[in-house]
């Protein structure tokens, strides 16, 4: 049974034969290995084309700003996994990464396709961007919704990562559209949705890195890239020093149980 | 209930609070973001410490040859699984990386144990390098296992990724002990084992950026890291021209079914 | 830091101290281990409450109606996975469970999802379910969609194995609201969207389980056990006799390059 | 590329045309739906042979009792994951099934290689199975090895379910070489390794399971099955009343900072 419609058997990433491994036209061996850096790498691959030196070092910032921010939950869960299953790497590394979705990590994409539906909105209505960003941040309020790539959590007062971002853009000379949208939307939003709203770091990263030239539908490819290094990191300490079932076991007395015939004191033990 | 003994409830990767992110003893927006190349980052988020020139070389020329090989079954479990849920790039990222096992590229890892090993026990017994791999290539022999880190399906004349990577490492002044250890016993294996026996790609790896100083037990994270690269492509590119369900069409093709009430002639229809 | 709003830090499910494991406010050991059969004890883990008899029956049909089809892409995922990580069926089997997304096994709880919002849509306007089926369909027509439910590529007078569960839950007396939402969507759908749109069985199975009782976010859970037996039987014949690697060859055979380079005749080797 | 020795292309699970699903030689509409329960199809699934009343009320027994015990590591894993990708079950579950590893779950497919081990040991040598069951002790004891199957954190004086498992072979007659091999090193193992060592659920699955007549190389199915049934009980719930992120931030107030410029008092803010 054939699923679907899909009718270009065709790839345009790699190609190889019994003497030769072709990535993106170029020989493995011969072009590439020892004679790129791995940022460069990701984007040819990605994309098709080699970054100029604007696009790869926008690419450095955002991987850099988002691979590391201690023990969030995609952290902890990769090494519960590791202290249960050590002999598979692959598999905490992917429980990790399984949390990169539409409310942690996977949020910078979410906010990339709002930037660029807002960007080509005032194109299409032939508006300004102020305009579109007002008539977008009072259709969110009217349904309750949140307003992707602004508001924090922690960093009221803004996030630093996502001014460091910006700023790094600005000097690079890479600031376009997408960045003018995220800093309309932000000039806009606090006075419509009545409260702070700083540009997060899942706002600057799609803003940036679009405006570098970055695939929209290629988004979520940073977070994760970026998060396989953190990971990293923690599943070699958790190897040499495992804190997993400490965690787990914290957050397991963090939690009673009020079901079918719990008892007035809860009677967990730990 | 608690598992286990851990009694060490710390973590040295980083820390956070209202105003700032510390990695690795780093302010993050500060000194890290816009200051350094993701390779860098990733060394540092490992070990704990900034690696030197050589180092970061030696990490990029790994990375680089085993991030993208084609359509190997990683790669298709992969596409396969975007296809099927493309609602979720973490889930199909993970399909492809829960690959990255013991037989294919997770056996960097495995050659990197096995050169480490023989190296030891050449320092243990206080013999020659030559003695220690006889000894252990004897021993495989004996028990009919496969020598890690050496010979290739497609490329017994040599794979050229693995030579690449070893001329950088002389290039680059990192050859030592591990990379010799490689080289005494791929210079041994074929008289033993009695067939060609090149240096493969996952023996090179691992020698060569154990000699660079990476940690032993994070030799798993190089293929990891390089193989999200590729993945990403793959992902993008599926969502763009998907052929997922093709390469699934033409696996089960080739398959017949010999199971209770097979008829001679297979009845499967296309 | 804190992420969301979440305050009711409870688990309705189990607890334990060192004497006894009570799970739904039975005693495991005394109550349920060798009382009950696995299906009656999924219900009652996911619900809180045992199935009666119609209950039991309607979900022991729904779960072997779809556990098994055949090398379908998650199987080949898995199986694939398996041949190159040997060390973890969990990993293996998760790669399988990752491909129940949307378009192929997930679409079960999609299709559930819709049949509730016909059904609520005829409750809340007043109108009769032929009423809020034929506005449906023709706000689906309107935007190209597909009708959730309705379909199937290879059955196209019909999916056996919907009828099949219809008539059960018709002789269990379970058909209710859900499954006439659902009948009366087929008998509308073929002159609305002007083809043959046959019930299937991701639109048969959350109609009889949700007529059974079953609550519609836990849909999922309904493909998600049924495949893991499924995939159990692939994951053991993989470990016997291995096609894991003959369904990748083939499946890359299927597909040439036409990247940067690539040349008029296909260089690609077996 | 083809990788590896693999030279039968066929599979005896499943087979369909345009008007029928075959499974192990059945006709899945006319057979099978409406005429097993899940558990027998289980075991058809994947031995190929229906159970007898015997093997099926073993086998409801065995996944009944380590389908649920609380928030253990792997739950909390699969919570954590779809309270941050809420959009995808399957990533959740995924999450929570690979932490079936050697160390948690997955000690049941160890523990049953041990006991086959030490069972043929007494059957190639022809000495007593208590004679093998010393010599083997000893080995560990000297390898300062865990038994597996031996032993619990928690319930010194014997596990519970372990015990009812066992009661229930006898009762339903499926005792045999398997249990007699575990009960025997049970017998010998606090004399030899000095410390209380009773017969765990992990012992006792495999034990019983095996002399039911279930394929060795197939044990790990049987914990990842009946954890899909209470992960399904918790991503459920999840979705209803979130504790993901509860549990997350109780486990990051449990570990501190002790990196590179960490100050004596931890200023880890909550």
């Amino acid at each position: 049974m054939r699923i679907g419609k899909q009718d270009q058997a065709q790839t345009a990433i790699a190609t190889s034969d019994a003497d030769s491994i072709t990535v993106r036209g170029r020989d493995l061996c011969g072009d590439l290995i020892g004679k790129l850096d791995f940022t460069t790498y990701f984007w040819l691959l990605v994309t098709g084309r080699e970054p100029d030196e604007r696009q790869r070092a926008m690419m450095d910032a955002c991987l850099i700003s988002i691979a590391e921010h201690g023990l969030v939950p995609s952290v902890q869960a990769a090494r519960m996994t590791l202290a249960a299953a050590p002999e598979a790497w692959q598999g905490a590394m992917s429980a990790g990464l399984l949390g990169m979705g539409s409310v942690v990590a996977g949020s910078s994409e979410i906010a990339g396709r709002y930037i660029v539906e807002v960007l080509q909105d005032s194109r299409d209505k032939g508006i300004s961007l102020d305009d579109a960003a007002v008539q977008s941040l009072e259709a969110l309020k009217a349904q309750k919704k949140k307003v992707p790539g602004l508001g924090h959590p922690q960093h009221s007062s803004g996030d630093p990562r996502a001014n460091r971002l910006l700023d790094i853009a600005d000097e690079l000379g890479v600031t376009g559209d997408h960045i003018r949208t995220l800093r309309v939307l932000a000039e806009h939003a606090p006075k419509i949705i009545n409260r702070p709203l700083p540009i997060n770091v899942s706002g600057a990263i799609p803003a940036t890195i679009l405006d570098a030239g970055w695939p929209v539908e290629a988004l979520k490819a940073v977070p994760l890239l970026a998060r396989t290094a953190g990971l990293a990191a923690h599943l070699f300490e958790e190897s040499q020093r495992s804190i997993g079932f400490i965690m787990s076991h914290h957050a397991d007395l963090a939690i009673s149980y009020d079901g079918e015939g719990a008892q007035t004191a809860d009677h967990k033990t730990a």
